[in-house]
């Protein structure tokens, strides 16, 4: 079925002490080439019918992002491309 | 900067409690044509040089996903493409 995802990511100008965390703790991995993490959450919104940007739009401007601190960016994927396999 | 983007979900045999709730939330703002909302996490990773995809698979498997109850994919964006203004 096909889907719309929402990403929402804090604006850059908002720290991030969850990233944070996961850059200090990557030198102890032997990992010493990544600048920045910044960690934001991903949401798949399946609908009964055609998938609706306008209406995942909406539901993201009221339900799953805060404007003050965050931006979000909407797009359909097929069922084929989320997240529902072991890469 | 070019960044890899890790997309984690729960598997789609997890519940998904957070979800469901802004699923059961829906109806009161008038939408009647979702089927489902699942919340994952995205992790934008910088690297300093290069983006390095097999680097970001070992830090999702160590640090960033539980492979018990979650599933990761890996991909390179351009940076224009991350989340960094409100559509």
């Amino acid at each position: 079925m096909p889907r719309v995802v929402v990403d929402v990511m804090l604006k850059p100008e908002i720290l991030d002490p969850q990233g944070q965390a996961v850059a200090n703790a990557l030198p102890r991995l032997g990992v010493n080439d990544v600048a920045s993490v910044r960690i934001g959450r991903r949401i798949e919104i399946e609908f009964t019918g055609e998938p609706d940007l306008d209406r995942a739009r909406e539901i993201a401007d009221k339900l799953l992002a805060n404007p003050v601190i965050e931006d979000f960016t909407i797009h359909a994927v097929e069922a084929d491309e989320s997240v529902d396999a072991h890469p």
